[in-house]
């Protein structure tokens, strides 16, 4: 873990307890219970949910679709028009970028994610270069920068929640406008009518309530791609710019929970412990179980991912030697080498954490 | 607001810092954010939610609801023959008991909720009445107990979740068993394949996943009726069981929020204040707006209810005097005469809180 610097900046925390303002997150936004590990569609409700500022309603009659900026044909669209070009249905994993943010010490003062902000949705649109492509990008264009209708102020910012994407990025056939998520239209509060969906990246570059996509030829400098989602030790960094998901593997924690420690309690003999694992680098090739807090490994059954973004299943039987407290880990490995770490890598906004889950369970007699 | 024992007993806790346990339960749990006020029927996946252990995960096929206890015909119904019933569909209104709690000073270490913790779906099913009159209840049944297929442990005991009715308010026709939410089945995390609906009562009530119905003869004593979701003022108190709501009020909060602080920002000029407001003991018919913190307060136009339980439209145009902050409040009264205080009325559980809200907004210049 890298040493925190001291005295403490603006915006972190190392006091245990949750402020006010990362209770007012907590209570709007909210991340899947991890025993929905066991669907491996997220069901709507229970897939993570990070809102900077209001949900936006959104009529769909009057809503259009502008795309602009450095292109030789600027459109305007409608939802119908959109609805009616070539559309595809893919399950994409989705992990807030912030996941595991509450766990670390001191911690950046924001939404205070445990370890459950992601999901798994069956998501139906369109591919994003095709419009572009007929829109005509110039030849110096460097970013796609994709604005929601959702307003707010942010470090002293009033502003439309912006992000942009390079355009080899935003020019990947994976990289959809998406209007369904599992069968029905998006909700309200994922995005309706229309957002963005970068799969293999972290949920801020999938722009929800899209309005606005604008071709740039200098590099989008706005607030949440300039200052917020980057990678920093220290505030006087400029930082680098968090991107992909790194891998994590969670487990559907076994047994039955105690209501406020959430605690788990087994009856005695062997248990199948089940969970999911994913990574915007590469498939994960490989999912370890620990049932004593790390100090030894097995290797666990990993089935194959539904599609390229989405989660893979993994299973492992456990034989527990006998009652007692055990703490089980997980981890999970990429296809690029990537491996969870046993301990967290500390950053100024607690961005792209992925040590390991950590589950308490009793073994009862 | 009642003064709270000293020194504090176990379970309650004076720091203003929310405890890890309070954050566990936030981070699974989700209230409704504030503007979602703007939809008469919430969106599925914004209507609050609060599971006191996992979601369970049932198989429609297999599932059964029984009927039992002191009955002369026992039943065990398949979903397909419950939804062969007389079905009918209702916008209800639902607010958690714990609703506010996190507002109290010192406050019970529970699900943290601030104002959020409420919902109002359109809700399928057939009335429960018709059922236990068919199953035939024996001259002397006391409660009707629902239990429901989530276990876990809590206050010690290990459970499945289980509350009851006393026969005369399970008798009352708009008692209803649900399979139907928003023209959908009930998503898992509402209580999938069936669950109990209570109109005008807190939401402890309304049992999901349910699985049995048992008649009894004398009162139900389990620790969700004998132990929880009680008013008391201290530990030793046996207390008064939680029924119905208590009137509320809440505003969509006007203007646009900062990010971390959730403080609204509005342009000068007049801006029409808008919100809902329900009560489980009556039709609302009063809610009156402040715009200095309380100390003076003015009639909002009501709309009646869609429905007998489902809650009221409001607005009101206010007019700011000029540039500056303001702490807008607003408070309903319902045709039993019960009007929200303006100051908590501090219980041991953080139960049925209903003290006005408070709003902070700026009027910038």
């Amino acid at each position: 873990m890298a040493d925190p610097i001291s005295p403490l900046p603006a915006g972190l925390t190392g006091d245990p307890g949750i402020t006010r303002e990362e209770l007012q997150l907590a209570t709007r936004n909210h991340g899947m219970p991890l025993e929905a590990l066991r669907w491996p569609v997220t069901p709507t409700g229970m897939h993570y949910l990070l809102i900077h500022y209001d949900v936006p309603m959104v009529d769909p009659a009057t809503w259009r679709l502008e795309i602009g900026g450095a292109v030789r044909r600027p459109r305007s669209l409608t939802l119908d028009e959109l609805r009616a070009r070539p559309s595809v249905t893919r399950p994409v994993t989705l992990e807030c970028a912030g996941n595991g943010r509450a766990r670390l010490s001191p911690r950046a003062v924001s939404q205070p994610w445990l370890l459950e902000a992601v999901g798994t949705s069956a998501w139906t649109g369109t591919p994003l270069w095709p419009l572009l492509d007929e829109a005509g990008v110039s030849d110096g264009a460097v970013d796609v920068v994709f604005t929601g209708l959702d307003e707010g102020v942010e470090g002293g910012v009033e502003q439309r929640y912006a992000r942009a994407l390079p355009v080899g990025e935003a020019r990947r056939g994976e990289v959809l406008l998406v209007w369904g998520m599992n069968g029905a239209d998006l909700p309200p509060q994922h995005g309706f009518p229309l957002r963005l969906l970068v799969p293999g990246w972290y949920g801020m570059t999938s722009v929800k309530w899209l309005s606005v996509i604008s071709v740039a030829t200098t590099p989008y400098r706005g607030y949440q791609q300039a200052r917020a989602y980057r990678w920093r030790s220290s505030p006087d960094e400029d930082g680098e710019p968090v991107t992909r998901i790194v891998p994590r593997s969670l487990m559907a924690p076994p047994g039955i929970p105690e209501f406020l420690s959430r605690r788990r309690f087994l009856p005695p003999g062997p248990c199948e412990l089940r969970g999911r694992a994913w990574s915007g680098t590469g498939p994960v090739v490989r999912v370890e179980v620990s049932a004593d807090g790390g100090r030894t490994w097995s290797d666990a059954e990993v089935e194959p991912a539904a599609a390229e973004f989405a989660w893979h299943s993994w299973r492992y039987r456990w034989e527990p030697p006998g009652p007692g407290d055990y703490t089980l880990c997980c981890r999970a490995t990429d296809a690029a080498g990537r491996r969870q770490p046993t301990e967290p890598r500390w950053n100024l906004g607690g961005y792209a954490d992925n040590d390991v889950q950590r589950v308490e369970v009793t073994v009862t007699a």
